[in-house]
């Protein structure tokens, strides 16, 4: 299942300094058969947050960047669009005008957008999105924005027995399609909000339709809802980097024996972005407070990491 | 992962028969790297029924025996179900009167004896008795009516690197507790009926509490959105008994090149029970019907099984 072999340097794009040190004398104190804080390999599950913990969320979450791009698509056989509100704003790259129409207005475009297909085909124009489509201000592919320090701790993980669950409020379906080829995490792996799908009999055979209607929303106390819902298991590490991710910390360190939390902080506005708690994405305040009080390894991005994001300094 | 030895005879409890020569020829075809029919390790999801595939079913659901078996210790504690329905029912053994209740009686004993616990204090709660209680007609314990031949079916295929997972409409935390001791399928491979749960933060910390509120059931239509839900990935091989597994079949043997589909036929009055269209428990009638048409393999529990229970002829 794992080999035991340890690179000489697992963390090539971690700085040497407290938040590596950290992690590798974790991964080093739950793994070593001679070690009083040894953990067999089925319970060494690690849970992380995917937008702004393993890959990048800004201006807006990537996800949304796909709805508002995907309303823009659908537009010619949705004339009506061009007079209905959140639409209307949407199709005339008004930001402020759509933002302004609240969780209503988001979840109109969510299910305009995710709803009324298929699996099959919900997973093809998501495919062809992430394959296709770059960042505003990048211009790089949304998969070119990964994290490649977190990518080699999911290896090294991996390496170490450990299996990495994404848990994240971003669409489960929509993270499917390509966190396999991208992080090595398979789909039965993925934790994150869905929408109600419904088993249907065609006369091409049986279907899962995507209807428009919320089913789980994987984000604060979601997330350990999801977690033992999905995995039935407490995590022994988690990741994350926003108040949305407190309740997965708490319910991960309450477990018994060693634990590890680590938090990401947005801090670096040159090579990325600079961001906490005044952020409507990824907003970071309380669980900031709560690393601080109880020790997590807050992750600092502009002094941890050598690099950010894959052959990029 | 796993090994590709071949045990000299993979399925000893199996009769030599068409049924046994179908999984064999199935699972080497898919397995065998010069096989044109190859599918890689990633892809060999299997999935299984559990009540009547896994282990017997009779005289009704274990997991309905283990709840009227909770209304009688919980009773102490509620003096007024003495007198009202369905407990006065269950406390009096009149099983005809609180089937009579229907649905509604069934939610209600549901709720009262699988909610308002935390999910630890539940495992607690199904541990103690899955390893105490004893099924009324043969003594056993319930995990000793478990099918040897399906238990060396689960091994055989994850020795050909599947991963086997249980669809059950029987309740996913009920099943967790012992499906890993007893299947050596991990809590992350059960998806099953669930309640609700609610994270609260309490003094001593974090838990999860079980509501009376039903989240998802997952039988008939609702196993196809179970298993897209939970692994996201079409199965290549799926077991069941019943009627309630029928979408799981169609689904499973709706994917592309090479799929199994079998259906045990509990046909064996002497050894086990002998049921299927007339069942109240168990009914199997259409699912016959299409498996017949459609050329999938139905065992038959008497003549297939040389044996039924672990450790018994």
């Amino acid at each position: 299942m794992h080999t035991n072999n340890l690179p000489i340097n697992p963390l090539p794009s971690w700085r040497d300094g407290i938040s590596k040190k950290a992690i590798i004398e974790f991964v080093e104190s739950v793994t070593s058969t001679d070690s009083p804080n040894y953990i067999p390999p089925m319970d060494r599950i690690a849970v992380f947050d995917n937008d702004g913990t393993l890959w990048s969320e800004k201006p807006f979450y990537f996800q949304m960047i796909f709805a508002l791009e995907r309303v823009k698509v659908l537009a010619d056989s949705h004339p009506e669009w061009r007079e209905t509100q959140p639409f209307k704003a949407i199709l005339e790259d008004d930001m402020e005008g759509f933002l302004s129409g609240g969780m209503k207005a988001l979840l109109e475009v969510l299910y305009a957008t995710h709803g009324n297909t298929t699996t099959h085909e919900f997973e093809q124009i998501v495919l062809e999105w992430i394959t296709s489509a770059r960042h505003p201000s990048t211009g790089r592919l949304y998969t070119e924005m990964i994290y490649q320090p977190m990518l080699e701790l999911l290896e090294y993980l991996q390496s170490k027995g450990f299996r990495n669950y994404i848990v994240s409020g971003g669409g489960i379906e929509f993270m499917r399609v390509w966190v396999e080829d991208v992080y090595h995490i398979p789909p039965e792996q993925v934790i994150g909000s869905s929408i109600e799908t419904k088993y249907e009999m065609r006369s091409e055979g049986p279907v899962l339709v995507r209807t428009p209607k919320i089913d789980f929303v994987d984000d604060h106390e979601g997330k350990p809802v999801g977690i033992q819902k999905f995995i039935g298991r407490q995590p022994i590490l988690a990741m994350g980097n926003s108040d949305g991710d407190l309740q997965m910390f708490q319910w991960t360190a309450a477990g018994k024996g060693p634990r590890f939390i680590g938090l990401v902080h947005h801090t670096d506005e040159v090579r990325e972005w600079a961001y906490d708690q005044n952020s409507l994405v990824g907003k970071l305040d309380k669980a900031l407070d709560e690393a601080n009080q109880r020790g997590w390894t807050v992750i600092n991005m502009q002094n941890d990491w050598h690099v950010i994001y894959p052959g990029k300094a």
